[in-house]
């Protein structure tokens, strides 16, 4: 395993990096969390590695945030040779920061360039970086509950040829965005469900954060905005397999065909859906509260479909690091063999268990430290 | 339909650009085609074309090749929201510089446009930027039938934030380089069969040239490196569909079960496969020619496996613009059901008929001014 190189300045962390300063700005908005949105207003400061396959990593450097000079032939901007993570840090009730899990996502990261042939790196050192730019910026933590640090490393290649090919030079960064809400939960999401619309396929990369997965949702997150959606929800296959929302897992809390209550939501197995940290993390709480059964187990849309008719459906909901656990109201479903658009008008804000709430207000209390969870919680030391 | 905006200097085509030139500057290699390789030496200018979706296109530009300063956050970078094309100029033996059916590729670029949500433009203008782009580095296009000016134009997405939604910034640009071949045609090409890794899928985007199509293909193609092949070759679904091979369309010239004479390449309704122009030029000879049976049919597998057989395979060659037309001389099969990889010799090199190399001496008498095809032949007024 390669590791970033430790040259450098050494930091409070004891962890060397290169750091340049920028000078503090802060934005208006940065105080109303309703007006944030999502990645939209960025922090001062960035994490920038460079990587060439005869030096390896280069000594890392935090600096002012700022564009890249990318060079026009670079992998990345022709053959999607790009990927990313998302992660969260939060200021605590007690003024710690909080990062929640990033250790599964940096995990998650270099599964991901293992399979776009991108370097590995070392999961402990980009921790520290990451601490080490939070604290840079820790002033841009927003001291809220309704807001949060969002945080993006990426990386991509950015050698200067158009061969398609295993990169020679590559690019690992990270930044961070002062960040709200995703939806607007008071009214429940609603999801747009078209068999034709695939987003990912056996012998595909549907299960790796690559870039290449999102730039086809784009095009259908316009169709399920015109049919007054908020987001698609994927099919897979010919039996059209529930898989995920947007770009977020999916759960289903209800009645299954053997009369028992059950939490269920597709398995990563397939290779079709992304592994989810905050839906490992939902599992695992519904795991441990032992309330109903929990399966990871696939579900077709003709199950769901009678499933509602039964009223056997009580929530379905969605989970991903940007939307934390979101309510869905509804689905609209394309029936091309019917020929019909069926609405599906799914309880989940009238159920009486109020599930989803649990889970957000649950992972909200670990997300703000007013419960402790020390093993999902990575402090970041000021 | 949108246009370019048309303030900026009018050129000797008549249309508006803006213009900075660069210093002329010449690599040793331009006049030593076999250390050409692909995409590697770029030639002193770009087009560059910004867009927003207030203002719409602004004026083109045509400015010195440098690198783009692109905001960390701009989808290019996380979503893969990037586009291309790939097409060629080639110095003839009159002394004139000609471009190969460009306004098919522009016409592919405004289909890939819209399934990535990115703008139209206007096929019209854009061939006359990239004219007056070769016209001011014409001195780069090599006088030689060994190498030509390779022209990528491409769209990505610039605006800065990290919703995943249509942008509401983008940058049209194109550079050239100067290319020699892209393969050793000597030996032959081999291709390797592995039906667990899957390009593209129905209700996916394996018929646009988006940059997502390219980076799962990256990885694939180191395996077929390891097991000593040029490049995949992509079969589809349960009966294993032959699609396409690397980043190139396919065509294999067989005796088929009817014991005709055929050359067969799949169709491209299915969505699985690039619309290759090469491709449509090859299809459009052989039609011309009326040899044999031309037809655009689905193979499988094992249709091709039992023709291999039976020695009823002649000649099997990729088509490209890269590429132009390249024999294969094996492929190595991974059949799972069986455990066995099986190696599959084609007789290209050595059919009598050497259809590929009447093939490729054609296209490149038309490429090189030596054939008059003039509906083929856009020629670039110096």
């Amino acid at each position: 395993m390669q590791i970033w190189s430790s040259s450098g300045t050494p930091r409070s962390s004891g962890f060397p990096v290169m750091l340049v300063l920028a000078p503090p700005t802060l934005h208006e908005n940065y105080f109303q969390p309703d007006k944030l949105g999502f990645g939209r207003y960025f922090s001062n400061h960035m994490i920038d590695i460079d990587w060439d396959v005869k030096e390896g990593w280069f000594p890392p450097k935090i600096r002012p945030f700022q564009n890249f000079s990318i060079h026009p032939a670079a992998k990345a901007l022709h053959y999607a040779q790009q990927i990313f993570e998302g992660l969260k840090a939060y200021y605590g009730v007690d003024g710690k920061i909080r990062v929640f899990r990033p250790e599964l996502n940096m995990e998650r990261m270099r599964r991901t360039a293992r399979r776009a042939t991108l370097p590995d790196f070392n999961t402990r050192e980009a921790l520290l970086l990451i601490d080490e730019l939070i604290r840079v910026d820790a002033d841009m933590v927003p001291k809220t509950d309704q807001a949060s640090l969002y945080i993006r490393p990426m990386m991509f290649a950015t050698d200067q040829n158009l061969g398609i090919g295993e990169s020679s030079q590559v690019k690992w960064a990270c930044f961070t965005a002062i960040t709200g809400s995703y939806f607007n939960y008071d009214r429940g999401i609603r999801l747009l469900a078209d068999p034709e619309m695939v987003r990912s396929w056996k012998g595909g990369v549907g299960q790796y954060k690559m870039g290449c997965n999102y730039a086809p949702t784009i095009f259908v997150g316009k169709m399920a905005a015109m049919h007054g959606c908020d987001q698609a929800m994927w099919l897979s296959g010919e039996d059209r397999l529930v898989t995920e929302a947007g770009a977020m897992n999916l759960f289903m809390l209800w009645t299954n065909e053997e009369n028992e209550l059950e939490l269920i939501t597709p398995p990563t197995d397939s290779g079709l859906l992304l592994p989810g940290i905050t839906r490992q993390t939902v599992l695992e709480l519904a795991r441990e509260w032992d309330l109903m059964k929990v399966s990871e187990t696939n579900f077709t849309m003709s199950q769901l479909v009678r499933a509602v008719r039964e009223k056997r459906v009580h929530e379905f909901f969605v989970s991903g690091t940007a939307a934390n656990v979101g309510p869905v109201s509804e689905i609209l479903y394309c029936d091309k063999e019917r020929e019909i658009m069926e609405k599906l008008h799914i309880p989940t804000m009238s159920s009486n268990m109020q599930f989803h709430k649990r889970l957000h207000s649950t992972l909200s209390d670990i997300h703000y430290g007013r419960i402790e969870k020390k093993e999902w919680q990575r402090i970041v030391e000021l």
